[in-house]
């Protein structure tokens, strides 16, 4: 499988892309970019780890000699790179810049990469003007591969299974922050090699869409916004909202749910390629202020998803870059009324005619005894 | 403890030390240096947060609006500091530019910051040359406070605690991926908020310094290296390393191993106000080197520690700069043989007149059972 996640081609595609987007290199450290390009999951540590890929010539892989025998291991190891060990006393930045072509005039440095590692690389190559290594890469990134939409699945699947548990979990009296341990551990469990984020948002914190768990005690009748995500050993992402309540909720919840439930659909059935951002948050937000609850629904509908829990692309007002087959994304539209609120998220992805949602479980309110 | 730990005058000195340096302003977005400032713990999200320390006027808190709620609540709400937040649609790089005093020459940017957001402060700022606020910042850091001192101390005593269970974790038989997650788990039941890294390295494994967990089956005879820290609810960082080795070990590593006990005790003791990191790498390399295992010991010997496991100062040769007291960093020399190795390494700091281990726990070689 890890050979189709991340082929061995893809290196050649990157530096086709930087020869076009017309940077005489991209400089990767670690972080997605360098794990999409190579496989390899390296620490982001103060000794440089950097894939240099030149627009002509060979990529080289330049490394702590430390971390040397992690790397040969890793999937880059393999992709007939050549790498590079760097002693203690070492200057890397120079050692990188020595070995690229000379004359580089316009650089991609990875958008994650530390600001004072991008600031050594200026010194160091400073005839070069350095841009977002984005710029090449996101082109690629956004359009998912079969593999990549595959192991999208198995963590919506995962995800899917942990939504399953939450109504063991829920108990009026006991406080966010337990009920988000066992999630946490579930998360763990199901499948995911890293918990990223735990969000149980009980009553009044329903209507903060970013609430950190607290020690809130969780009431009858409060209904209960719960949006967890995790990293799968793949590396991809899950992210997925559900709606709880203990017991019966407001009459007024129960009314703008519904609403709700049919923009978030709106929303996805806007999916198709084509059609623009814009308009997939446009097809939700207007049934939600159709319905009076426009200022109640105040963040973008959703963002990209991949090796990163968010990337591009952002499906928000202002995005009119047609969507095209394998672009993945978040559909979470919300509405926060103040003494509760509610939010629904799948992840889609944009198929030829259509969309294909990588979460499976009911997106109606789910009532625990 | 949070206000001492955090005070409310730091943005004062940060803001003095921006001046001395020559900046205008520093911006610092989520992670070590913005928590150093405020105490605020912020999540690093491509929606930008950023704490703006202009040379002279007010320092505001740019926040993306649904952060707004976590940034009032966090220890940056109570500072006195302006919090501008930004909706959807707004640039908010633009925004920060247009509240910094007109004409900034030089502009520092957090270290860690994203270099995708540092090339859109640089576009946004067309102006002002970017250096790293590190600059500004790493003679604050690197000087602990009493309080700092004490968080130290705490995460010290709690991976201490770890070390003293790791006997009943280790057995010939189980892998070190089993005995990594029985360590994993009770660094956080003694008290850590995350686990930063656990390292597991037996018989050849111990060799290399920064190994991976394996499943590699733990024989009998078998030196491990167990390196293990993580991160306390105080920010504070831990990171220790201790020798364990089920039954008698081969008679070579009895031998070196004394000469490694003997040289990780010589750096400690070089370590004064005034003595170089480079001196107090060499303390314990010469006895090294001169019991014929130089080569065995290719790694420097420490790392400054605090909000982040690695950070200034590092004890590396060609490191002049004298230490002071509050000065606080690794000292862990190792000898990597090939069929096994040893590292032991302590977190100590530099005091009025010597230094102060955080780790208290025996240094020998543990035999299990």
């Amino acid at each position: 499988m890890t050979t189709e996640l991340y082929p061995r081609e893809r290196i050649g595609r990157v530096q086709e892309a930087t020869a076009t987007a017309g940077l005489g290199a991209v400089l990767l450290t670690p972080g997605p970019d360098l794990r999409y390009v190579t496989g390899y999951e390296a620490m982001p540590l103060e000794r440089l780890t950097c894939l240099a890929v030149p627009a002509e010539g060979e990529p080289f892989l330049v490394v702590p000699r430390l971390e040397l025998p992690a790397a040969r291991e890793s999937p880059a190891g393999s992709l007939g790179v050549e790498l590079v060990p760097w002693d203690e006393t070492d200057d890397p930045f120079a050692l990188t810049a020595a070995r690229l072509p000379a004359g580089i005039a316009k650089v991609g440095v990875a958008d994650r990469m530390w600001a004072v590692m991008a600031l050594r690389f200026r010194a160091a190559l400073p005839g070069a003007e350095q841009v977002a290594a984005g710029t090449v890469l996101r082109g690629l990134r956004m359009r998912k591969s079969a593999a990549e939409v595959a192991a999208l699945r198995e963590a919506g699947a995962a995800i899917d299974r942990v939504h399953r548990r939450v109504p063991g979990f829920l108990r009026a009296g006991r406080t966010e922050r337990e009920v988000g341990r066992d999630i946490a551990d579930a998360i763990i469990a199901e499948g995911h090699a890293r918990v990223d984020f735990v969000i149980v948002g009980s009553g009044p914190n329903g209507a903060n869409p970013h609430a950190e768990l607290s020690d809130r005690v969780i009431r009858p009748g409060e209904p209960v916004v719960v949006d967890i995500g995790g990293t799968m050993p793949s590396g991809y992402c899950s992210d997925s909202t559900r709606n709880y309540c203990v017991g019966e909720p407001p009459a007024e919840y129960r009314a703008y749910y519904a609403v709700l439930e049919e923009a978030q659909r709106a929303s996805c059935e806007a999916v198709r390629p084509g059609a623009t951002p814009e308009a997939v948050d446009k097809a939700g937000r207007d049934l939600i202020a159709a319905a009076g609850h426009g200022e109640h629904f105040f963040h973008r509908t959703g963002h990209g998803i991949g090796l990163e829990t968010h990337e591009d692309p952002y499906i928000v007002a202002g995005n009119r870059e047609p969507l095209e087959p394998g672009m993945a994304f978040s559909v979470e539209p919300g509405v926060y009324t103040g003494p509760h609120g509610a939010r629904i998220e799948d992840i889609v992805v944009c198929t030829e005619d259509g969309y294909e949602s990588m979460n499976a479980v009911g997106r109606g309110l789910v009532i625990v005894d």
